[in-house]
């Protein structure tokens, strides 16, 4: 844990500009759900930087290359591929590029605005007794989704010069992830005219998965500089302009950028639609263009801010949390889901994994339109055709979702996961349920739902075995959510989630029409079949102690905390040999735990407490999915130390760089932690059992918190104080929750005290399907 | 299993140009310890093909490539490579080039001369009504290793004729091996005086490992040819010969090919080595050439020949084996080991594997001189420095050895082999003891074997742990020899590997002088650990049955038999994904029964017996390793027909293409397999005890054996019927040993009829070092 950018409830802010310079360029990130890019310096950067420019949903099949082959190995790997780069305004004072990596400079100052959406940069340059101060504010609008804008102003303090700036496109770019030593963009058209643009093409591939052609065009609207020049060359353009100036003289520069793409425009009529786009926006200036982004990020933070009282860091790290989460997905497009990294960085490859359905559906839920969440499910229900062919891969029956995918198709490589994280499946069907209880709407469930649930509980009921010796069904030959375990036996989590699902699945069927049970075609002998793995499942547990075992030999290991670990060992993944991780009792995220909080209405208070004792001294939580699970269980189990240790870990995980890896990219998918630790942990809200219910405190460090939920047609504003909670409807009808265990009504405004004996209550311990 | 070459009992033979081509080239392949090459045809051939020229020692460490790093992964994969082909002799029949790919031909005839180390082929070539016929003949001399001979004799049957003919060198080559899309040759200089010659040299690598300069040189001799030409390019040099020829007449070229590299001689004397080597050799010509090779092979076979009679198929199966494993490894070079496939392809890479210790020793022992074996320790010994490091990479004391290497330095890059499968130290220890007890002599093991013993000793002192639930030291996270489990806790035979080695260790120890004791600073807290593991290691057993659990878990799969397989299952590794093989019960090669083979002496007949009928019907013997424990064990128990099928699948493995995979490359570490199911297997010969024994049983498919054995000073014959064995003592002092559990003398000879109860009796379960 190191604190990077300085504690401010609105802004992320530095005034060191090589201190962890690619941290801050993770940090500093923009994005709008169609495209986003790292904090690059516009002039650029001679010293250690990673440049990247993503655009959403566009990628490149990375042929798989691994030591020796196994049948079923994914073809490629799909990889999310660093786009032209359309930042760059390379300057010149006197002939001398700026690059604050070798120049003086003075008042430093970088800040990301999470309320504005703006990246904001600003230092006096100093040479020979010339100072000029130089100012740069972007953002990539969310008004606009093909627009990007550059700002980049220059004062003379002291001193005489020519200023030249020199704005240009560059689509000579690389990944820097592993493997890739091949350029994959092609050159397809460039000009200077009307604006100048580069129409890049991604190379072909040997898997027949979609090849993208993006145009980028950019111009600029100046003030006190002129135009000097044009030029181009094989992937790039560029336009300069310079003028001679005095102290006290200023100069600015607004370089308008529009890209267009494959996805939603034929490449023979994508330099007409960039062009329209920066028609407009060239009529609608620099001033303009700001406004519209500016109040559509104050639509978006009416609708979802998280207000902490009294606590500054925690402030900021819910909203670096929220800003982005929705810098990489606000919903708009249902083709696209959430990228690990977003628009941050490049490694990890792939658009979707299970993360969505454990950790970002959960929230958005809330803050959403209803159709938003549907859509995250309508996605997989998309793609149930692929899951058939992944399990096909294997030999098995049904449909297996895949650990990464851009299509549908797995993208994973190494055995113990592609293979053998079979868990993730157990996810997509928990979100189905998930939604249904949310809205109380089975109509998703009983119809595309259904689908989706039969393929998932055919790979189940064809996964297992049956073990004669102890008469029960066994998984062998997993790895759990736990990744520092791989090709285990019987993993608590996974045979519960797999058991769960063939159950829920056969409850759903119940409800379903009868052309939709005929059109699933299931034989009595296929549902007896999962009605009997139901019964007869295996769940590793130690009588003695009540723990629900993680996996078969666990308990074998050689038991020890986390807090045995010298600091030096630590994070293990960046100082340990994989073997060394494997035999270690250490736990990367959530396993067993995570089982407990997707189906926590199934298990009693007791049992939770005793796994949490039991399993989270021996986690490290190496994965940004780990600590926000741990602060949810935590509050409920009134342990609010650990609580509020694990929502920093989770709210500010890349503010501070908990894992020495945020130089990789921010950690998106689990953006949404710190508003899950605050709303489903210290809020204690709970839907799993069809109604609403809540079991608000306030941590101790805090003074108070507010936040708004959406929920079935109402939108509810909740602040909890260090004495009392109050509920107000702001919008929908009166409504009928639960409130630390008693039914409340809530037509305007309900306030009640907190309650000392926080949890939830054990009377809401009962299955949804059981009512 | 599929029947492809003729069955011969000195001779592979096939009448088919196409059928298998690639499994043809591995079968025909020829070398001399020092080089070799692949069955390819001289004239080249336009159809599939694999052509392979590999010079022992010279190899290229290739990047790494894995989906996703871990830490101690090996920066690089030691590579086989594949060096200039020097065979190729181009052949033009009136400006129509040879190829037996598209052109008419009849009579074709090849044959794998074992005998004589000669390669021959023959066909008459058929083109508008023009006949010729064409004959090859080559060796790869074994009299001067870096001598290549390849004659090539046409004659015309009928019609007129120009022939053509253009012996050349290329360099231009590349391996096929997966993950290689890259050049490794340069070349440093080619010429075509004194001879045509090419000097190439790998490129430069990124991890500081030798590069190998090699020059390649020809020049040819020819009956009834004229010279046209010289020809010289990049990579390429060339000679021409023609002659217009009709009905009757002959020609015939000889060429011979030098290969000398850099590390015998360096580059600046190469081409005047090479020069010197074609001198003596043009000198000598192709007659004595050949004489003296085939007198060499002639010497070989004499020392090494085991006769079967009554069997053409065994017969040829056990000379197949002992030729294509003289050829790659005879014991000249103490710098070379046995590579996985020698000359013959290129998979796998690497040059050592445990193999050496668990298969190829076990018959050196008996077959070589003491050195050579002694050798094969010494370079073990030699790479303890590596072994060290390799443990060190995984946060380990001690030393591990490799599972694959050049230089002692880890190569193989899939976690679970490379971290886990470190079984492969015991093997390494046990070949000290083996050869302890074979020779009688435990020199070696006190000095040089105990540097290795402790390193080793070290390492698994470090590698268990306690559980403090069991009171027990366990072993997790490891694959066995079944590599059809990986990461698995307790394998019965590592663990029992890793006490005996601990033991043994101890054992030798006290026999150490003072000196060699104090340089080794083994503290009293450190043996006291060593003892303390030997004393409370966990071995898994299932009580009821009294089967060692392969490992924790076994027990609970779906335990069924190999013959509930379909054929087109079969092999699985190619027809499964990999969690399926992990999931199943089938083993790919002995486990459990590696370590009752290994340490055979200290388990009762009983314990094999159970464990045997237990694991085998489970095992598919996908591992070239696998069979020849099998069939050894089988023998001991009196299970004959088993005995005998292994001795099939190991003595023809590759003649009979049973596991599908002959076309990559023959098995050449399991080619001692038919030598050792015959001599441990049905002759019952045992030395583990300290003595010599054995337990004679001719198999009811044949009517007899004979075999030679060295045993410290001796010659003895070994001849088994149907109803008796003879000893002969053909050279050094009359020997006491056991037969059939009594103690017998040899002097001259000794007859014996054969016993009707198999199998090692229980007197000899001792341990050596009880006594």
């Amino acid at each position: 844990m190191e604190r990077i950018a300085k504690v401010d409830p609105w802004k992320v802010i530095s005034t060191d500009v090589k201190d962890k310079k690619r941290v801050q360029e993770s940090l500093t990130s923009l994005g709008n759900g169609y495209m986003g890019l790292r904090g690059n310096f516009e002039e650029g950067f001679s010293g250690d930087t990673h440049i990247g420019t993503y655009l959403a949903g566009v990628w490149y099949p990375d042929k798989t290359r691994v030591g020796w082959w196994k049948n079923g190995y994914p073809d490629y790997f799909g990889k999310v591929i660093n786009a032209t780069n359309f930042i760059p305004v390379t300057i010149l004072v006197n002939g001398h590029q700026i690059d604050l990596n070798t120049d003086d400079v003075r008042d430093y100052h970088l800040e990301l605005d999470m309320k504005e959406g703006l990246l904001n940069r600003s230092f006096i340059w100093m040479k020979d007794g010339l100072e000029v101060k130089f100012s740069f504010s972007r953002f990539v609008s969310v008004a606009t989704k093909e627009l990007a804008v550059v700002n980049v102003a220059a004062e003379v303090l002291s001193g005489q010069a020519t200023i030249e700036m020199t704005p240009h496109l560059d689509g000579d770019v690389e990944n820097e992830d592993s493997n890739y030593d091949e350029m994959f963009w092609i050159e397809r058209n460039r000009g200077l005219r009307p604006y100048p643009f580069l129409t890049t093409k991604t190379i072909e591939n040997n898997f027949g998965t979609d090849r993208f052609t993006v145009t980028t065009m950019m111009t600029s609207q100046t003030d006190n500089l002129e135009k000097r020049s044009s030029a181009d060359s094989e992937l790039k353009v560029s336009e300069t302009f310079s003028k001679d100036v005095s102290a006290g003289d200023k100069v600015s520069l607004t370089k308008l950028i529009a890209v267009v793409n494959s996805r939603d425009i034929a490449e023979s009529d994508q330099v007409e639609a960039a062009q329209a786009i920066l028609d407009t926006a060239t009529e609608t200036g620099f001033t303009g263009l700001k406004e519209a982004h500016i109040n559509e990020w104050a639509t978006r933070w009416n609708n979802a801010d998280v207000i902490i009282e009294g606590d500054e860091a925690s402030q900021q790290g819910v909203r670096f949390n929220i800003f982005h989460l929705f810098a990489t997905y606000y919903g708009e497009d249902p083709r696209l889901n959430v990228g690990p990294k977003g628009f941050t960085g490049e490694k990890y490859g792939g658009a979707t994994y299970w993360d969505t359905e454990s950790c970002i559906l959960p929230m958005y839920l809330s803050i959403t339109e209803e159709d938003v969440s549907k859509q995250l499910l309508v996605y997989r229900h998309n793609q149930l055709e692929q899951a058939y062919t992944n399990a096909q891969k294997q030999g098995l029956e049904g449909a297996l979702y895949p650990m990464v995918t851009f299509t549908g198709i797995e993208c994973h490589n190494e055995w113990e996961i592609t293979f053998e994280e079979i868990h993730r499946n157990g996810a997509i069907a928990h979100a189905i349920f998930n939604y249904e209880t949310y809205f109380g709407d089975d109509s998703y469930a009983v119809e595309k739902g259904l689908d989706v649930l039969v393929g998932i509980s055919r790979f189940w009921a064809d996964r297992v075995h049956y073990s004669k010796r102890n008469e029960k069904y066994m998984i062998h030959g997993v790895t759990g959510p736990n990744e520092y375990e791989n090709n285990v036996n019987n993993n608590w989590y996974t045979n519960t989630m797999a058991a769960w699902t063939l159950r829920y699945t056969l409850e759903t069927l119940e409800k379903a029409s009868d052309e939709k049970k005929q059109s699933l075609a299931i034989s009595a002998e296929e549902s007896n079949k999962w009605a009997d793995i139901v019964e007869h499942m295996y769940y590793p547990k130690d009588e003695e102690s009540g723990v629900f075992v993680q996996h078969d030999t666990f308990l074998d290991k050689d038991l020890r905390p986390v807090d045995s670990l010298k600091p030096e060992e630590r994070p293990i993944n960046q100082n340990w040999s994989w073997d060394k991780i494997l035999r270690s009792p250490f736990i990367k995220q959530a396993d067993v735990l995570q089982g407990l909080y997707f189906l926590g209405h199934e298990y009693s208070m007791e049992e939770k407490e005793k796994n949490f004792d039991f399993y989270e001294p021996m986690t490290v939580h190496e994965s940004s999915l780990s600590p926000l699970v741990h602060s949810i269980l935590a509050s409920e189990l009134g342990k609010k130390d650990k609580a509020f240790e694990m929502y920093e870990r989770t709210a500010r995980l890349d503010l501070d760089n908990y894992n020495n890896d945020t130089e990789d990219g921010l950690h998106i998918t689990s953006m949404s932690g710190g508003w899950l630790s605050i709303v489903h942990g210290f809020a204690g809200m709970r839907t799993l059992t069809g109604g609403l219910s809540f079991a608000p405190y306030c941590p101790t460090q805090w003074t108070g918190y507010q936040f708004k939920l959406k929920y079935r047609g109402r939108l509810i504003a909740v602040h909890v104080t260090a004495d009392e909670v109050e509920f107000s409807l702001q919008e929908g009808d009166a409504l009928t929750f639960t409130l630390y265990g008693k039914e409340v009504k809530l037509e305007d405004t309900l306030t009640s005290t907190l309650h000392e004996k926080e949890g939830v209550p054990e009377a809401t311990l009962t299955n949804a399907f059981d009512k």
